[in-house]
């Protein structure tokens, strides 16, 4: 941590902020300029609230330097983290689709889908049993029957699944159903919800919070991860901004920015971000253009009939088109699929 | 709903669109003007997905227009809602201020600050007994000992009390204590949550969520008010934005708008919007001026050693000087204090 | 500046990065901690790309910490600018109120509005001759015929003037006529003309962006600092974020940060704020009572019949009615009005 | 436009709000729901400020429907525009990419960073020499002999320029030397720079302003195609977020949306949007697989030594491998390079 003084504060402020430093144990090196003096705050800072010293006469402004995340951190651990579940091999070299219906709804509509999307080339069959609507009165999911069917479709098809948890008293009831459990963006600072995913054997897909920045996200991860499940998989899906024409704006940067700061493997959601059905092909290759591990996307048989975000699930053959398309970039950044 | 055409589309789009809608049992009224026709659509719209019709050939956009909030509604109920809660009344003409700590810490600091707030004014405890935390690695609450503490100190100093509940198997334990369930921004769309507090019979405190637009804020009310639980008091605590020299912009405009869209109640929180004891005062002032039934504000006895938020936290004399200028103010919104 | 090291980075690193430092004439101070390294620059660092640093193998992070501007600082000037024009002192213990209509139209509408504004307390006429107009298809303002009613109506009425200059050719013709040039939002970073108005010897009005942070828009205000001409009144009028229920979000919080950052005068616009006639009379007060040193709003005697912006334009009777309540506010803050 | 009218509001309201629009001239369409009525306005909307009838006694909404820019629409000119420019072609088969350092410094660094850049297979070369620079103590551009440079490099290299103009003022002596104007996004509503380059006949690249919404881009275009002058290329470069780990967020959604709602070329620059050279190539490859017509991007034949920019331009040589990564691309996007 880095306390900055005022210009020309007079030398009693710079030695009370120095004394009450050196009582809570920090060790304090200082470096005065001309006109200004800086100290440098050595010790466990996690435990400081920097605005109780931006509170003390004469300091103008406190720096938090290390990197409140750890077990998260590339410095933490400088290599990849690669994540296996069924055969599946996610965050090595292999680009990995994780695609189906937003919501399970009924056998015919997710083994159809299953069926097209693992002869496309999708590894992970996502599939909805819990849902979170913005609005009471609309559908909330087929529950316990609809992880059955999950299972039974993805085995089939040889497929891993993937399905979104929603709160702690689900999770028992999911493991053995659901390879690869998912925390919705809404439920990314749900606090007790991840030291509960901590505790469990399983990877979790973490989405990002609409409105959370990449610091709050990887602390998101640290509470999973804090617990002892270091399987975590980042998820991109849109954050929120000014403009409105598209659902949310899918932050691609975020992806070259994750490979950076940290091991953890990445993928994005387009179909969530954009919202519409003719947007996500192009997203869907940007986000493998910009390096990303993976896709999260929907895919429906029949996506009109679909209950719930039909208007932006791929229809089976727009999805057999995009692996095509993202066959052709793969080898632009190394990658396989 | 309103289907806006494209300019010059042929009559064939126009009439598959028509014929979907009136096979799903609605009403459709066609307008034609010179180069572009609209329909307005009459029936129950909120099943419709806008965007299965934006995705028709012809259709240039779908306009929603009934609000899909229905119970929070001014045009659902004209009468403001008056909440009464140990003998305070919220909504009405007094202005009611709910104070205290973050963090329920201990006996001596909740008493001492209780006393303090309770004789400059304020009606309401606040303090926090289960804690959200960004940080895996920080104090988590007192827990129900807590909660037993600041029911004595409500009690001592007459007041009503306030705290936040975090899932669902809290709310039960927390009924005898508190007459106020507080819910956090980042538990706005809990929907599972929400759903248990619709089925209690306390008044819930509803924070906005950091990134939530009014009328998402709105429908989360309605996630309780379906259940059968019509006391809400709505909190504004501020939203996100790319300025970061507050920890959030306090969205003050939101308590006029709510007021005229909305019969609930409307208080704010300038203590986490701001962040920053310096800036509080200011904004409880404005947020008084602006027409708002209250605020909930933080006050701690000795905010140096507060375990939690002790830099935005109001020294009890600082609070005292606060209700002073508040009473000043309240005349000229025709409000008591 | 303070450059921090990656964990664990071997010596040479820091050695590359020191050399760097020196060899372009800094000083550099180390602090060694158990596991990291944290270099504090001193010298003219404002010379400095901090990012050219970041990019050197081994660094975590760079941090500015001196604030880019200088002039408008509190830390260069500690006493509040005071500015006097025509009898009108801004920035001292009176609020000061700039009222009138959007555009300015005819001479009827001119007059009557001035009389109206002046008589419930107003002490400067505020009125546009140029416009800018987010549409090419828009009326583009009166010009310079505007600008000598604009004139006239104000000496009759013993008030100053403020109106909104466009671009670099139109400041000559509008010294005879304008006491306070406004800079629209949209021309907060337009630096040609900010210099050129750093080369006048009148008030400059300064808006802040749209999408400007607090540190921009003091950037903005050094462009004409630095060129001789330190009478700068900042004024907030809204920031562009998600919640579009409102035009813009009124940033409340950017009053006492101003205050205290900056040693100029803040006021505010909640017309263009908000947008609505029905929510700038809770914003007037709400921007009174956190602070502000005035406030700019529109009042047209004819709302109905505005060529522009007749919806947010108060009728003469509100806003007289605003004026007593102010009068109730002021104490509260210790300012009269 | 359509106004939506308060659930269950007396007749008298709907026919006083019906009046108001015959009177104007106006055809009304009015659909009557079991408690809702809904109006549809048919004629010149595009002169009515909506927010005029959301202020009439039981209106509950008003919704305008035709999209307020006209030339720059797909309904307008269902065709791409393609422009040709010294035997570049701009919206074809061809994916264009226009690089080059930020700011032009001297002979030796414009000359080979363009023998670079072209050897690579840019077909534009790209310089500035008037620059906007937040702080006024910053180079401000070499002016009129950096634009001779600018045109001496490119035809050495058989390339077309782009440059960015700053004011009117600077139109007239740019014409000869550079191909292609470029407004940045600080000028993205500077109307009356844009009026002037509605009047010239050279194609101008407007970039998005950082917190500009893609409906006032379009309306931005269409100050300059209003003059006559249809050559406009938008240049998506990064919107305003509270994320602030980038410098920008880049809107990848921006370019399927735009080739969605309009004819015009969109391109992107990847450099000004994330600021760092290690984020630009994951980005530029993302731009062109989501379709773009082509990249904006900074190349400095030595960055340590730029005067501006430095840490967010390539090196030629990783310039070099990403023209190599995008030609293994565009097969995906049914482009050439």
């Amino acid at each position: 941590m880095v306390i900055v003084m005022e210009k020309h504060t007079p030398e009693s402020n710079v030695e009370r902020v120095t004394a009450e430093l050196v009582r809570r144990g920090f060790d304090v090196h200082r470096s005065t300029g001309v006109d200004q003096t800086v100290l440098g705050v050595v010790g466990d800072v996690a435990s400081i609230d920097p605005r109780e010293f931006e509170l003390f006469e004469g300091v103008q402004e406190v720096v938090r330097i290390s990197e409140p995340y750890k077990l998260s951190s590339r410095q933490f651990k400088r290599d990849k983290t690669i994540i296996k579940v069924r055969g599946v091999t996610i965050g090595g070299p292999d680009v990995v689709v994780m695609a189906g219906p937003c919501t399970i709804e009924s056998e015919t509509q997710l083994f159809e889908t299953a069926r097209r999307v693992a002869r496309a080339g999708a590894r992970v069959l996502r599939g909805g049993a819990y849902k979170p609507r913005t609005s009471p009165y609309a559908f909330q999911g087929m529950g316990v029957e609809g992880l059955k069917l999950l299972r039974a479709a993805a085995d089939e098809c040889n497929m891993a699944t993937v399905s979104e948890v929603m709160e702690i008293g689900q999770i028992e009831g999911m493991l053995q159903y659901v390879d690869i459990l998912q925390v919705g963006a809404r439920n990314m600072q749900n606090f007790n919800l991840l030291s509960a995913l901590g505790q469990i054997r399983k990877p979790v897909l973490l989405k990002r919070g609409m409105s959370a920045t990449i610091q709050e996200w990887l602390l998101a991860s640290e509470y999973i991860m804090s617990g002892g499940n270091y399987e975590v998989i980042l998820c991109e899906r849109g954050i929120r901004t000014f403009e409105t024409y598209t659902r949310n704006t899918l932050d691609i940067s975020a992806i070259p920015v994750i490979e950076k700061l940290s091991h953890l493997p990445i993928i994005a959601d387009p179909s969530h971000a954009v919202g519409r059905r003719d947007k996500v092909m192009p997203l869907a290759r940007a986000i493998i253009a910009a390096g990303a591990d993976g896709l999260l996307i929907e895919v429906h048989h029949d996506p009109e009939k679909a209950v719930c975000d039909g208007p932006q699930s791929l229809y089976p053959e727009q999805f057999a088109r995009l692996m095509d398309e993202l066959r052709i970039i793969v080898p632009a950044v190394g990658r396989r699929l």
